[in-house]
């Protein structure tokens, strides 16, 4: 029920929904031969409460989420949730380690909330498949780049040490009393070219493979005005080839959202007030990246 | 910068927003001490990359917390983000482990993500502090009371094992097919009045202290409908003296978004499209209840 909703705020594309019931017949691994072969699906999001067979399973996401990102949210995970879902399904929860290696096997992203679970399904098939592990935050608040830097670690991703050239490079661009390094502090009080600048040549670099994007609400950038200069940098480097994955995350005034909104809509994951979601979709994408071979 | 925008959209109110700086001359144990006495604050939110004088916190916060709820969010957790820190503010952010255990013995509530610290900015004050631990999950899907279940586990919140007696009252509003124990599974097609019923019986029950509602959005029961009827009963409860923490997880198409805005402006934390975060809220109700001596 939560992905019609969602899906229309978020203009989320949907291609089917199916709600499997009990599981006398069909279940998961029938459906992930399917939806493998359906060409309007990008990514498989799934909620179930237990694994008939687990094997089948395994076998077949193993295939699947090679193609295709295959987010599972297991509810059940604890002891009350295993009680209340045997009560609803019927379902043997079962030991929850053991489904956490299932998953990490076949190359399953697995959602700890019903929130990720749709957050990834969002945002995962639209980031472009990152060509490795290194990450650079660009952020117009030091505190966002510290809680950024957190959430970097906490979804498994790489902060890229900054060569001595390339923190060069930055400085070039950002005050004296900013930051490089990485995350790199451009300040809060710095114009749009700034932050054009930082994100262009953090696409443009090759050593650098994805960009965690702070905003910090200023009247000389403003949110709007940050949005459409972060997709014109992108736009620009797409003309040239290159395509790395940005996420956002957007702190100040309620002008954030309609930007974060515009930045969603334009392919680049975005969020208003939260340091954390933006970064787990991007680990999201890079879990699966990673199980899939690519990386 | 977050706080304003997220507060103008929440329609929260804010007493002040006070930025430290580098904590040269007055940090957070002046600023608690000051808010302590402020008529006008009813929750204390502070964003951190570390404390100069963990002991002199520690002693306040012990106290401030006792009347008012704080709640913290370190930033420089990780060791990428402590030294994000140490280039942002010079904080030298230390073990994480001596924070959590300071956080833990002075009663604060600590958030775990920047959109935890504004959630429960907003939702701790507004619920009754709880008179025991027993919550009762009254649900509309099944599916929900499963992912409702996990979250209380994960939140530290205590499912009440359903006396033998009470099952039976619950079961007398519900059809055949619905389950009761708890959580209490009213089923998908029920009219307006099974969740009123039973609503109201969780609120009159001396043995049930906070409720979790489960809303499935059907033609029957629609989401404004399941709203206000929620309130109507909190309202008649509160008429008669009863006053009980209630959160809500709604699920469904958009009008579940306005249904969970009417909740939270009348007093009960609810959020569209997700089974933790209004757990997580009644969770850091229970946290500061607790450490305030009042459970």
């Amino acid at each position: 029920m939560a992905i019609i909703g969602f899906s229309r705020s978020a203009k989320m594309g949907v291609s089917a929904i199916v709600g499997l019931g009990n599981k006398c017949d069909i279940d998961e691994d029938d459906l992930l031969i399917f939806f493998e072969q359906d060409p309007n699906t990008k990514v498989i999001a799934q909620h179930c409460e237990d694994l008939k067979d687990g094997r089948a399973f395994a076998e077949v996401a193993k295939r699947v989420s090679k193609k295709k990102p295959v987010i599972v949210l297991k509810a059940g995970r604890t002891s009350a949730g295993a009680k209340a879902a045997s009560s609803h399904t019927g379902a043997l929860a079962g030991n929850d380690k053991i489904y956490d290696d299932v998953f990490r096997q076949s190359g399953v992203i697995r959602a700890k909330s019903l929130r990720d679970l749709l957050d990834f399904a969002r945002g995962v098939p639209m980031l472009p498949t990152p060509k490795g592990e290194n990450v650079v935050i660009i952020t117009g608040a030091g505190g966002s780049g510290v809680l950024l830097s957190d959430a970097c670690v906490d979804n498994k991703l790489t902060l890229m040490p900054m060569p001595e050239d390339l923190d060069k490079s930055f400085r070039k661009f950002i005050p004296p009393f900013g930051a490089a390094g990485n995350p790199v502090d451009i300040t809060g009080g710095e114009p749009p070219q700034t932050y054009k600048n930082t994100v262009l040549l953090g696409l443009s670099d090759p050593r650098i493979h994805s960009l965690i994007l702070g905003y910090w609400h200023t009247i000389i950038t403003p949110p709007m005005v940050f949005a459409k200069l972060v997709v014109d940098a992108r736009d620009e480097m797409r003309a040239k080839g290159i395509e790395k994955p940005i996420v956002a995350s957007l702190a100040g005034d309620v002008q954030v959202e309609e930007a974060s909104e515009y930045l969603y809509q334009h392919g680049i994951p975005a969020y208003a007030y939260s340091t954390e979601i933006p970064v787990a979709v991007l680990g999201a994408k890079y879990q699966w990246a990673r199980g899939a071979g690519l990386l």
